[in-house]
C-alpha cells in the first residue's frame, strides 16, 4: 500500500521558470481560476516567488518520517508537497531538513501542517509555505507514500505538477497543462501591461474596460 | 436600489492629517473606545499609518465590479472602504486596481474580504487592510452601491467618516465628531508624553497613576 | 484571595542565557516535547529570541490593572507572563507599559490576549508574544494576582520558570529543571552540528540516521 | 453619553407576526438579501422561530449590567439585541435573566457574546441566539446604552427594527420597511408553494425555472 | 471546459447498503484511515446514517446554479457532493432543492458551503452535511460542471465513489475499492463484536488487546 | 518519566453528588470564577449533567494508547480527563472504549481532542465533552502518563479534582476546595431561589438588586 514512486514525469524547465515569473494570481487566472490552495497556507517570510515540479508526500499525523524519504527523490529545482492524512499543526519540518533540501537544491517546501525553526529557515532563504508555525516535534513511527496523488490544502496534486507559490499563496498547475497555462499567463501579463499604463496615467477602469453601458443596463443610478 | 452617491461631505483635511499622526489606539481611546473594526482586519505590510475620508462600497459576494465604479468617486486622499454583503475571502483587489487608485491619489484601501498581488502592492507602498490574502479571482456580474452607509468588520461607516489605520488595525471616526476627537486625542498624547518621560525614567505606574490606595481598598495583599 | 507574591526563586542567570541561545524548538525537544504554548501565540515582530524568568500575572477579562502591579515586581531580565481568566483579544498592553518595562529592563512580554501600539513597541525593540493585535482598550476595575501559578496558552507557568521565546513560539521550562534541560539542549545542538554538516554536504537523512532497514521492515516499497 | 431611550417606535404587531411565519431565509430574500447577521450566531436549541421588535443594548466587554437596565424597557413581544463594544465569549446571560425576561413576555434574546444555563433556558423554552455557550461570569461595573443604534454580528440594528430568528440564523428588517418586506415575503411564499408542488411531483428545476436555454448559452455541454 | 457527464459508473447497490450499515468510523478504518472529509463538515440534524454513490458538482463561489443541473443526473439513492471553487458559507441549498431531490429519491446532500431552511429539511428528514448553516442567498450566473472529479473538504471525490456519512462525518470510498472495503469493514465489525462483549463484561482493554508487555517494554512505570 | 500513579486521593462522594446538582455555572461562580475550561469543549449530546473525580491522562498527539491504560485506574464514578501534548482533532475515543468505561462505571469523559462513534455513545448515554467530532483513527505507539497534573482546555487538573460538566461546559474544582465550594454553591442556589421567585413574578432586577442609585451615580440618563 505504501510506496515510493521513483520515476515521475517532470514539466519542461523553461515552462516552470516562466510560470515563476508570472506569479500565483496571474497563473490562477490563466488556468480558469482553478488550482488555488486554501488561504490558510502562508509563507514563513515575505518576498519569495517560485515555481517547481511537485514531489508529493502523504504521511500520518504528527509523523514526519516520509519527508526524509522524499529528500532522496528530489531533483534540483523540485519542491516537496507534504499532506498529512489527519490535520495537525505540529512542526513536521525544521532547519536540518531545510539544510538537507537546500543541499539537494530543492526550491522550497509546501506543507499543510506546521513548520519550525523559521528564523533559521529565513536566514537560509529556504521558502516554506505552511498552515502553522509551531515548534511541536513529530515522530518517525509510521510510513506513508511518496509521489502518489495527494490532496493538499483542498487541491489535488499529482507528482510532477507545477507548484507556483508567492506571497499570495500557492497555485497548482497540472503538468500536461503547464505550457498552455504559461502561454495564457503571458498573454494576460501583456494585456495587463497596456492596461497598467493607462490606469497609472489616471484613466478610469470604467473607461479602460468600457463598463459604463453595462452598469447602466443593470440599473445603476448616479445621484 | 443601487446607487452611486457622487457628492459626499468630507472632513477638514487638517483634522484628518492630525488624526493620522495620533494613530489608531489613541484615536480609539479619544472617542470613548468606539469605532474599532474587528481584529481580523490586518495590514498587508507593516509600518503604514494613515487617516482618510471614507468612500464606502457595498457589493455582492465574489464580485468586485463596484470597486471600479468607486475609483471614479475618489478625491485625492480618500480611502475606499469595501464591504461585501456576504462573507468571502476571495481576492477582490489586486495590483491593477492599486495602480489605478494610486494614480487617483487614494490613501489606501480597507476591505472586509481578500486581497491579492500583495508583493506588488507592497512595492507600490499602497497600504491595504484586509481580512485575508487570497489570489482567488472575482467576477463583474452584479452591482452594488457607492457612498451609502455600510457595516465593515462590525462597524458602521458613513461616507466621509474618517478612517484611521495602522499596524494596530482600523478605527472609524464620525465626520461630525472628527475635530472634537482630534482635540481629545491630542490632549491624550500630551498627557501621555509627560507620563512616558516619568515611566522611561523608571518611576512606577503604581505611583504615576496613584494606584496603591485603590488597590489596597480592593483587598490586594502583598505577601 | 488576590495576592502579590514579592519573593520568588529565580533560575541561575547563566542557565537562562544558555537557554536563550538554544531557542524554542531545541529546548522543547530537550525537555521531552513538553511546555510548548499554543501556536496562536505569535511575536509582534520577527527576529527576537529571548529567555527570562517568569513573573506571572493573572487578571480578569478586559482589565489590565494587574500589569501595572506586576511592573514593580520585575527584576532586570524578567518577563511578565499575563493570563486573563476569561478569553479576550482586547489590547491589554501598549507603548506606555512597554516603556515602563523597558526602563525596568524586562526582557519582553508574553500575554494570552491582545497587544496594541505594535509600531511603537517594534521601534523600541520590546518583544511581545500575544494572541492578537488589537487596539481595544481595557479597564482598571478588578484585581487579580501576581506570582501565583497560571495557565497561559495551555501551559502551566510557575513564577520563576524560564520562558524561552522566539519566532517559533514560546516554551516553558520549570525552574528546577532548567540546568538539566540546558545540558540536554546543548548536547542536542552539538549532535545537530555534526548532522548539519553531513546534510549540507549532500548526504541523505536516510543514511545519516540509518533509516533504510527500518523503513523496509515497515513494508515501504520503492517502485 | 450613556443613555436609556425609553420611547421607541415599534412596528405593527400584525406585520411582526407575519414575518415570524415567513422565517429568516424568506425574509432575507424578500428584502434583497440584506440584514443577515453573521453565521456564527446560533440558537441554543433547535426549532424556535420568532419575530420581534428590537430593544437594543450596547455594553462594555464582560459586563452585563445594561441587560438588567434593558429589561425594564421591554414591552410584551420585544427582543433585546445585545452587542458588546469589544468581542467576548463570556456568559453575559443566564437563567435568572431569562426568567425575568419571560415574566416580561420577551420573545427571546439575541447576543453577540456568550450565554450560559442553556439547559435551564431550554427547559423554559426561552430562545437565545448567541455567539458562544460559556459559563464565564461577567461584572456590573460600567454602563452602556439602551435603545441606540448598535452593530450586532455585522448588521446595523435600530431600536424597533424587526428581528426575525430561527434555526437558519437572524435577519434584521428596518421598521419602516417591515410591511413592504412582509408583502414581498408572502408573495415569495405563494410562488414557492406552486413551485414546491411541481418539484415534489418530480418535475425538474431546470424546467420549472426554464433554465436550459440560458445554460446552453453559457456554453454548458452534456457529454 | 464546463461539462455535465451524464453516464457514470455506479457501485453495486448491495455493497452501498452494506457500507451504510457499517458507518463512517468503521469504513474509514477499513480502508486504511483514508478518505475522511474535514471535521468542519457537520450534519444539520443528528441520527442520519447513509451511503450513496456520489454525483459530483463543482460550481463558482456564491452561485448554486449547477445544483439544479445536477438534480437531473440523480438516480434513486444517489447523493450530490457539492464543492465550490472558492470558499463560502453562503446558503447554496434550501428547502425547495431538498423537496426536488427528495422527489428524485436522493439519499441526502454533501456540500462544502452553507445550507439554509434547516428546520424544513429536518422535518423532511432530508439529511445534509455542510460547512455552515447560513441563510445568505446565492445567484445563478456562472456555470460549473457535474460528474467531474472534485475535491470536497480536503478529499478527492470521483463520480460514482461511495459517500458514507453519519454523525461522525463523511468518508469517501473509491468505487473500485468498495466491495473490498466492505469486506474488511464487516470483518472489523465481527471482531469488534467479540471485543465489545468482553469489554462490556468488565475485562480490560489492556488484557483483551494484550498490551501489558509492550507498555512495559516502552518503559511505563506503575507507582 | 512516564508513570501511572495508581493511588490518588478522591473527594467525598457526597460532595461530588452535591456539585453535580449545582451545575457548571453555579460552581464556577461559587469558586470565584475560576476553573472553567475553554468554550470549545462541547458535549456530544445535550442534557447530561455530571460531577466526578478526575483520572488524568496525558498522551502524545494522535495516539490513544494511554486511554486504555487509564481504564484500569478508574473507580466507579470517576471521569478520565484526557489532554494530548500537541493539539489534534483526531478521534481518540469511540464506542468500544465507551463500552469499556461504562462497564467500569465511569461517569463520562473529557477530552481536548476528537471523539467518534457519537451515535453509539449517545445511545449508550455515555456523555463525552470534546473539542471535535472526528472519525480519524489514532495509533498506539508512544506512551504518556496517568494521574499526573495535566492542563486540559486551558485549566490545570490534578488527579482527584472534581470535574463538573453539563451543557454549559466544564468546570474544575480542586479536591481540597470541593466541600467549601459546594457550600458556597448551595448558598448561591438558595439566594437565587428567592430572587427567581421575585423575577418570575415580574419584579425588575433593577429593584431586586437595588441598582438604580448606582446606575445614576455612574451617569446613566433616561431620555
Amino acid at each position: 500500500m505504501n510506496v515510493v514512486v521513483q520515476k515521475i514525469e517532470r514539466p519542461d524547465p523553461a515552462v516552470v521558470r516562466g510560470l515563476a515569473e508570472c506569479g500565483v494570481a496571474t497563473v490562477h487566472e490563466a488556468q480558469g481560476r482553478t488550482g488555488l490552495m486554501a488561504s490558510w497556507m502562508r509563507p514563513i517570510y515575505a518576498g519569495a516567488r517560485i515555481a517547481a515540479p511537485a514531489v508529493t508526500v502523504t504521511l500520518p499525523a504528527c509523523d514526519n518520517w516520509m519527508i526524509h524519504v522524499a529528500v532522496e527523490q528530489l531533483q534540483p529545482g523540485d519542491i516537496p508537497v507534504v499532506a498529512p492524512t489527519s490535520p495537525s499543526d505540529a512542526g513536521y519540518f525544521g532547519e536540518l531538513l531545510g539544510v538537507s533540501m537546500r543541499a539537494r537544491k530543492a526550491a522550497g517546501l509546501v506543507i499543510e501542517a506546521g513548520c519550525r525553526d523559521v528564523r533559521e529557515l529565513t536566514e537560509l532563504r529556504f521558502p516554506v509555505w505552511s498552515k502553522a508555525i509551531c515548534a511541536q516535534g513529530t515522530v518517525k513511527e509510521t510510513i506513508g507514500s511518496v509521489n502518489v496523488p495527494v490532496v493538499c490544502a483542498g487541491v489535488l496534486v499529482n507528482p510532477g505538477d507545477v507548484i507556483v507559490a508567492d506571497d499570495d499563496g500557492i497555485c497548482v498547475v497540472a503538468r500536461a497543462e503547464a505550457a498552455k497555462v504559461l502561454e495564457k499567463a503571458l498573454a494576460r501579463l501583456a494585456a495587463e501591461d497596456a492596461t497598467r499604463k493607462r490606469l497609472a496615467a489616471g484613466e478610469l477602469g470604467l473607461d479602460v474596460y468600457d463598463m459604463r453601458g453595462r452598469l447602466a443596463g443593470k440599473g445603476l443610478k448616479y445621484v
